[in-house]
């Protein structure tokens, strides 16, 4: 069934993500590939509807367990409309954010266990996981002044959560980066976005070598 | 911690369990008991607006997991700001549905599986169960046929379901019934609502004569 190749792009705020993914794409686009650039909720009705309870600045009762089941809901109807179908299609899905932000976030930083959101997570996307994950990383000090200069973004209710709770994301990243050492690769997010997209085509060159290999070198 | 009892009200559509509640209710609140109704999503903003989310009859493309995940989510939410804040200050809680609804509807009927949809369910209430939960057994024909004559009560996604899935529903809660023999006791309900709460005041009598022992008789 599933033909094409699944990308995931993670890392804590400021890291870059959509900037990459942008640079990314056009990158593939250029040589011939079919790429689907998506991020969660991915303008999918319910997920974007989901989204928006998680996000709501007046949700300040809002339990963490309660969040965590959100966003496994969101996932996995975006996961359903959007990034299956994209992968039977054949085509390459890259995709900001997906199951390690929930591990990193919710089990690791806001302390509700790995194990216990790796298994609503499994409940939510069963056997699709992602073919390779490329960690971001940056140190909060790093990411949070990128955004604090970006004055264009909204923030949002993640945004204003203390500076420890980054600090635990990232060393939940880490803790993923050693359970998954095959799938997830990090990347040195606080180089110049051109020296990240090297370093990530690099990354999928290698990784992919025979996916690419009969028609575009990547 | 917990000093108050925790029941649960369950059933197919049109069992009669707002009339239950509303009778019973009265009856303990004549007798002078502490007691506290509610139902998912309760007058709870987070949980009502996850709830609107899944009644909303544009959502045809909504997945079964998705669903699945966002009654647990809406369940976390109300469990935590109001039934448990109301089972620590000593009350009776009656709520309408809780977690066997998930594993009949979701699990049974809906085909996920009673054992998966019972571990993201247990992820949202830990280990937060009912003393007491009584099953209203109507068969579909019934209880459909009630609520095609209550004509001021409005039609939602659920209802528009095919009559075998309210069969599975059924089916589901029977199971359930043989699962947890102790905790889940069948009423009759296809009774008027007079015998109805005869039986269930003589259940709860029954299985809690040591709670209302010093005061109250029911």
């Amino acid at each position: 069934m599933k033909k094409g190749i699944f990308i995931t792009i993670e890392g804590g705020e400021g890291a870059g993500k959509s900037t990459l993914i942008e640079l990314l794409s056009n990158t593939m686009v250029e040589r011939g590939i079919s790429v689907v650039t998506t991020r969660e909720p991915g303008g999918i009705p319910i997920a974007e509807q989901i989204r928006s309870v998680i996000l709501d600045r007046s949700h300040v009762t809002m339990d963490a367990r309660t969040e965590a089941l959100l966003y496994a809901a969101a996932r996995r109807q975006h996961l359903v409309e959007r990034v299956v179908p994209a992968l039977e299609r054949g085509n390459i899905v890259i995709c900001d954010r997906f199951v390690d932000s929930s591990l990193a976030y919710q089990g690791h930083a806001r302390g509700l266990g790995m194990d216990e959101v790796r298994a609503i997570n499994r409940f939510a996307i069963q056997d699709v996981m992602p073919d390779l994950t490329l960690y971001m990383d940056v140190s909060p000090e790093v990411g949070l002044s990128r955004i604090a200069q970006a004055a264009e973004r909204e923030v949002n209710r993640l945004d204003l959560e203390k500076y420890s709770f980054h600090e635990r994301v990232r060393e939940g990243y880490l803790m993923l980066l050693k359970q998954y050492p095959d799938r997830i690769l990090r990347i040195n997010a606080e180089q110049s976005p051109e020296m990240v997209l090297y370093d990530v085509l690099a990354a999928i060159d290698h990784r992919f070598a025979g996916f690419f290999a009969t028609d575009v070198k990547l």
